[in-house]
């Protein structure tokens, strides 16, 4: 026993570093909250993007010491070689992709979160966590106007979102591995590409995969979708799955949703929507007039870090009939049966995942302290913002407008006389960039490099797109005169 | 104009809590500070369980106020039905299931993270969060022996990590739906649960399962496994993937992986470890001893969030050839074209997560402040411990051992005289948990109730081991007597 005591003291003493008091906790998250309080202060003065600097210096300030070193010192590499590069995805001015507006209660959240530690996969192991996750999947399930009998999961964002959804309605349709090549699945071009990935990390790459045109208004054209799935019966094949969009990437656009219902309902098709990026509108009146048929879909995703301005790091599946979510995903090892029996609901029976951070509370703090109505009001604000950006740059001499903004995206291409509209637009985009007060992304539509404006942090405000338009209109007046 | 404006305004000062003022800020966070503060000094005087309340009240408490609440009434709710309730698994007296010690650095890290809200799925966006994550997925892919070639990813846990895995063998197999059938995978009964999860949400759930013999160790027999491996030969099926353990969750066991490997190796059989639990222990030199022929195999995963003591979060999954693990997952979408021709190395490329929380930095923080040499002492401390709590248990009466242990779980069952073995194990757990002070769970291990006691906590030391024997010995007693 001795000499069993003498190394475990002398591992123990090794291992000390690990045990913080309390006052060496309490000083670190106060450097840290100066560190964050530093960071935010300067966002609003920070160009939205900061290119790295050598890749060799990161990576030796990242190197893993063999003895402790100080928490400053951490500190340090983190403001220059984490947070000071890349894009601030939550400034106020970042309009590129889907912005990520990162409210600061929410990463309380995520701290509280990590410091509790619930194990939110079991409900019996933290029936706290796991019941604040079904009451926020309830309440969203409620806004976007699904039956009490809906389902969900909070995952770590869309992706995982989709494949869930894709997973539970290749259950639910007893596809078996035989059938996959005579399956069929519907989307258009601009359906987002992870729900491709999806259907091919579930296996189901083989299905063939329907591209229905889009029409003029960047949404997935029905009488064709209708045709083509006539079509597809005729030739013995078997329809099972579309993919709508309610916010697609490239454009805002929603596709026709209750059309869309409508046809799937006709031939027993799943109708899954990828509202991760639009599905938040529904919060506001005149977002969830906008997304009418939504309710009607058999599964739906939706992005909280988008659209309800968390950071990063939370997606959400439903599934209008539950029990085909839990179908697809209940299974429990037998070291897991003291809580067999339980009757709290469990995350796990309605996930990929079994363990997992538990997301609830980054989740509900920010509508607790701040109430839904702020953010239905700031959904709305996103709205009239795009309108009126689609207003304004449409006057700017050259600017040739995509389709009215179906939510908060506006897509536009630059076509000054004497100069091929590509490579225009992309000089435009490129001097907007490097001016750097905004950030814009681009993508390609019907084969022409279009840039893309979208509005979607909750302190993105009409001086922001107004700031926006001035320096489109300066940039396009600069490559006017070249 | 006048008219946007004036709806604007009121729109944006319905919306104005959601815009925190610096000072609102540090007082929240000052805030979380003590509440996460009072927690930890009161865990290691808490019940390692606490049952939670009604589930109604809890559902009320969780409701989303349509008006800004007080920040104090949230945290009021958290302590009250969140923390409060359900299993400690950061208490030195958790030794249920696979503890998870959730170090305050890395709570620390979620928090900083969700502030500076970097877009850690593609690397030009964040080439900070992202070269972080090759840092840490380089370092552990050195400890656990892999070649500069593996690639990895870092994800919510064990399940996510496993489905990657299975996704990359599939894909390095080119296996397609109409083999599925007649393809053979590999695993012992006490290959995790989430293993087998993972293949059926990969659309692999029609493979063919062979479970694989245990030998009296709980490892793995190798002898079963090369016979059924040649059996299934001749029969026309195609073997591909073995689902080794290094560290089963019912016994701790580790199947003999260098064995595997070989058998792997002569069929050209994809051969996966799942070390959720067991790989950390490959930082300390008697776990890297124990855990030999782990370097040897194509995939392995590995929980950060249990051996390297983080909160649940976080997984790793590592693929011993990167480019398998890459051509499996890389895909884009148009709207991303600005940075396809980036060369900073991109998560989403190895993922099937596009949009995601930045996971690095709370698996970076914590090795960066105490040194990677307090977490091998630690590991190796649990392994002593394991090996002392395995003595000591089996000097009481009554009680029968499982295998001695490969890393740091332990079984038992209770077989007095005069009462048949399972009522008294079943007894004996209900004595131990019912008291309180430490808490384990059970499993099933050739048909029997048997009793697990896993250790791996950071903070867990000898009087904890001690305190466990003790209420065991008690408890046993009191029983027998009955």
């Amino acid at each position: 026993m001795t000499s069993l005591n003498n190394k475990l003291d002398k591992l123990r003493a090794l291992a000390a570093p690990l045990e913080t008091s309390s006052s060496t906790r309490v000083a670190r998250l106060r450097k840290a909250g100066e560190h964050a309080d530093r960071f935010l202060e300067s966002l609003p003065e920070r160009d939205v993007y900061t290119a790295a600097g050598p890749r060799d210096e990161a990576m030796a300030a990242f190197a893993i010491p063999a003895d402790p070193e100080p928490f400053d010192d951490a500190l340090q590499v983190v403001s220059q070689h984490v947070d000071g590069v890349g894009h601030n995805l939550g400034s106020s001015r970042f309009f590129a992709y889907i912005p990520s507006g990162g409210l600061h209660d929410s990463a309380i959240a995520d701290y509280l979160a990590a410091v509790s530690n619930r194990y939110a996969g079991v409900g019996a192991a933290a029936p706290g966590a796991t019941r604040m996750e079904d009451a926020m999947l309830r309440w969203l399930a409620g806004v976007v106007g699904y039956p009490a009998s809906a389902e969900g999961d909070l995952t770590s964002g869309g992706s995982m979102a989709a494949l869930s959804a894709v997973v539970a309605a290749r259950e639910a349709n007893n596809i078996k591995s035989a059938d996959i090549p005579s399956t069929v699945v519907y989307l258009t071009a601009h359906t987002h590409h992870t729900f491709r990935k999806a259907l091919h990390v579930a296996g189901l790459g083989e299905c063939v995969i329907r591209e229905i045109p889009l029409d003029a208004r960047m949404r997935m054209d029905c009488d064709i979708l209708r045709e083509r799935i006539r079509e597809d019966k005729n030739a013995g094949l078997r329809p099972w799955l579309i993919g709508a969009s309610a916010g697609t990437t490239d454009t805002g656009s929603v596709d026709p949703l209750d059309s869309i219902a409508d046809i799937a309902a006709e031939s027993s098709i799943w109708m899954h929507v990828d509202a991760a990026y639009g599905g938040a509108f529904a919060l506001c009146d005149e977002g969830k007039r906008r997304l009418k048929g939504i309710e009607r879909s058999d599964s739906l995703i939706l992005d909280p870090h988008k659209g309800f301005f968390l950071p990063c790091g939370i997606g959400v599946v439903l599934v209008r009939d539950g029990q085909k979510l839990f179908d697809a995903y209940h299974a429990r090892g037998t070291y897991m049966q003291d809580v067999a029996g339980d009757t709290e609901r469990s995350p796990c029976d309605y996930s990929a995942e079994l363990t997992r951070p538990s997301r609830a509370l980054r989740f509900w703090l920010p509508f607790k302290v701040h109430g839904s109505r702020a953010f239905a009001a700031a959904l709305e604000e996103k709205l009239l913002l795009a309108q009126h950006f689609f207003d304004q740059c449409g006057k700017i001499e050259g600017i040739e407008l995509g389709p009215g903004p179906d939510l908060s995206v506006v897509t536009f291409r630059f076509c000054p006389r004497n100069m091929e509209s590509d490579v225009a637009s992309r000089a435009l985009l490129k001097a907007i960039q490097q001016d750097g007060r905004v950030f814009m992304a681009s993508t390609t539509i019907s084969g022409h490099f279009t840039i893309r404006m979208a509005i979607l942090t909750y302190h993105t405000h009409i001086e922001d797109v107004d700031l926006a338009l001035q320096i489109i209109e300066d940039s396009a007046t600069a490559i006017r005169r070249q």
